[in-house]
């Protein structure tokens, strides 16, 4: 059976679990606490040398990093990942931007306020984390005013990438009340029969 | 005919033409300069409202931007991405890997060494950059010692994706006498025939 590591509250693994469940994969998930050191210890680096959540076993032992890479492994052929090469492009496009110009910002946001408490030696760089956050969530909105979904009418692996974390972004001290057109996609993600939420999956 | 927006020196910009020139793709390459705030004009804008270079308008008006996302839509379909899922997932893992834990360490390190001029008011994070930048060619370095190419015996868009930075790394203050298997990986991609410089791609 395919195994998955990671940590259900990190977004980056949290995408993977959404996948599988709507795709009904079945996985053993395998809980790593980051903040207890457990990406470092030895016998999680032989899984992944590079040390880092999440990463998926796959049932003939190969093993693949990086979340967005995962998504794009086990959407292939499916209708989560469009055939034509220019939509699959536009996916990137959206998973490339999540990578550089969302998680950088809202994602280590949230991490220190939620995972270490926002200690004071943290704060300002918590602060300067706003700005980029933002950014980035205009650049969502503009899009998703014009099509309901990332790449247009069909939900994709795009829009589980930046579901991720932009669903639990006021974790992070952003405030959504002035992207309606964030919300409303939020929502739709949300009603899908296939959904799973970030607290079921960890439950 | 396929437009490019781009600056040749900046590496994200340079690994399209790269791929452009394996493939023989006949384009036209507009520069852009970032430091005279290029990006921010209106007219550019149109283009790219996300204000980031590069970007690629394709011959039926269609535009993409996210400089790995370009690289799948043009190597999709030839030798530079295989066809199997598992290899293709590996290709993106390098490529996320590359805008996250490479990037963000050797391309603004050498940012802000060569287009700022090492500034007083930027030594700190320039500083800052080199333990992730070594750490980000540590992990090549593991790779490129087991096999050839980053996925495998075949030269692929990952290799174009890590080559594009990493072969000006020291222009961002890094040392790659300790990395034997990336110099002779990156002897390998220059003696390719239809290698092209970053020099000849300016000239």
């Amino acid at each position: 059976m395919i195994q998955v590591f990671g940590d259900i509250q990190s977004g980056n693994c949290y995408k993977i679990k959404l996948l599988l469940n709507h795709l009904a994969i079945p996985h053993q998930w395998h809980h790593v606490d980051i903040l207890k050191n457990e990406t470092k210890s030895s016998v999680f680096l032989e899984i992944n040398p590079k040390g880092k959540i999440p990463v998926v076993v796959l049932e003939d032992g190969k093993t693949l990093s990086e979340s967005n890479a995962i998504l794009n492994y086990f959407a292939d052929g499916t209708n989560y990942l469009p055939d034509d090469k220019f939509s699959r492009a536009k996916v990137l496009e959206w998973q490339f931007f999540e990578q550089y110009s969302h998680e950088p910002y809202i994602a280590v946001a949230r991490f220190i306020s939620k995972y270490l408490g926002l200690p004071e030696n943290r704060i300002e760089e918590y602060k300067s984390k706003q700005e980029g956050g933002y950014k980035a969530l205009r650049v969502m909105e503009k899009q998703l005013s014009v099509s309901p979904y990332l790449v247009g009418s069909q939900i994709t692996i795009a829009d589980f990438s930046l579901y991720a974390y932009t669903h639990v972004a006021s974790e992070g001290g952003f405030n959504l009340s002035e992207f309606p057109a964030i919300q409303k996609w939020l929502q739709n993600i949300q009603n899908h029969p296939k959904h799973i939420s970030m607290e079921q999956a960890g439950a």
